[in-house]
């Protein structure tokens, strides 16, 4: 995997010093065209095997800014895939019957099964930065919060579901010109979210919040920053770190089962 | 749509009387691979609309005897879309948990949102075979069940969400060579079910209830019978099954919204 996208586990972020307009030395698009194709080759072989084992699953956390490209590099990323061995699951304001629940409850329910590949279109993270920014919660309860979120990655990494989180990392001015093009563009219209713009005058607590959570969720697994305003270098990104992730499982092709051999007298006999 | 896949509404139906070796007048695969890649292109864009859009909805339901190729199918059309807009369920023995309610009650659990498609593999439609086979309910309580599947569609119907139901046909001596490789190649041994050898016993009694099945269960949304001994005409006249589905909800380009104009001053005056 390209180091730059790595973050250091507990080491304190700092954002600002990452440029989002970075393409890790990579000059086109064109450059890695062939190289993605391997990529996404491998990436079924190792879905294939990681279904047929059923003794690992995989869950992909994506997190960033409105227009960041969490929908788009999903879409990219995982088509491809067999739709039998993952699910994709967008978390939204919650619901009544959600509220009324801890805040990790409605994640839980969403986590994949052994075989099984899940991605997240933002996640329980947001419990500790859209609250934050909004002074729902104080900042005792953000770090009793980071604590259950690392308590919670233990659990589900003893039951052998990797976690890896993604931060689509793109710049102010990046995000302007999508949220013009989401309005100047008739065909985008349906995309627009007047509250994304809310949300844009508080990007540096986002900022802020987000370094945190980094540096005080990353004990159990790690976070990657994508740099994201250049949407191809994202994909690439993003797509060699999750081959990377699937990879590290060591997945083995499913075992012979010599015992089955009884079983061929059987049918060869029915008649 | 070629015609021999669509089955009438509310025939009886006699399967001995398709030729699950049949395809439809196709000689080879390398006659449909360009309108293949054609299908699998309008698939996209189908799906594309049916998300952006949120109005409809479809659930594809797989039945077919063991060996009959529901996974593989569900993986060759399926893979390639959006997986936000697409979730695959593949139905088992009953929990415990799910024992407890009605046989209505798990499956509707998992019906797509609207803007979403889901896929079955096997489904509510277990309720009314396998348990018939192995005497499990009566014939009166299999009539019962007739209604509340008719029912049950007709609700999901009025919700915009279009069901369409396929079989997979197969004969008898292709599914004894499928199971034979399964125990033969090592490579597939995690694939081989001892129970499927069971079952295949209660051949006949299964395509008697599966035709019952069709005859009674066809009045809300549509059964297909897709011969499926030849794996590349099973997945070609799926696909064409399924792009067909998805035309007919006459899917439009998200409408326009010119309002939206308003918050262009906003945001260029933000700074």
């Amino acid at each position: 995997m390209p180091k730059p996208f790595a973050l250091p586990v507990k080491k304190k972020v700092d954002l600002s010093a990452i440029d989002p307009s970075d393409t890790g030395g990579i000059l086109s698009k064109e450059e890695i065209l062939e190289e993605t194709l391997k990529l996404k080759e491998e990436l079924q072989e190792l879905q294939e095997m990681l279904v047929a084992g059923k003794k690992q699953a995989v869950l992909f956390v994506f997190q960033g800014m409105d227009c960041s490209g969490k929908d788009g590099v999903i879409k990219h990323v995982f088509s491809g895939l067999n739709p039998q061995g993952i699910s994709s699951y967008s978390f939204k304001t919650p619901t009544e019957e959600e509220s009324q629940h801890d805040f990790l409850w409605r994640a839980h329910t969403k986590t994949p099964a052994l075989g099984q590949i899940t991605t997240f279109n933002r996640s329980y993270y947001e419990d500790v930065l859209i609250t934050r920014v909004h002074d729902q919660i104080t900042d005792k309860v953000a770090k009793r919060r980071f604590k259950h979120i690392n308590h919670f990655e233990e659990l589900l990494n003893d039951n052998h579901t990797l976690v890896v989180k993604i931060f689509l990392h793109i710049s102010k001015e990046f995000q302007l010109k999508k949220l013009k093009s989401r309005i100047e563009d008739p065909t985008k219209n349906w995309k627009f979210d007047p509250s994304d713009l809310e949300e844009r005058k508080s990007w540096k607590q986002y900022r802020k919040h987000y370094e945190e959570v980094m540096e005080k969720c990353s004990s159990v697994s790690p976070w990657y920053v994508v740099a994201s305003d250049h949407r191809w270098y994202r994909d690439y990104a993003v797509l060699s770190i999750v081959v990377e992730a699937m990879r590290s499982l060591k997945l083995k092709e499913p075992e012979p089962n010599p015992e089955l051999i009884t079983f061929l007298e059987q049918i060869t006999n029915e008649n």
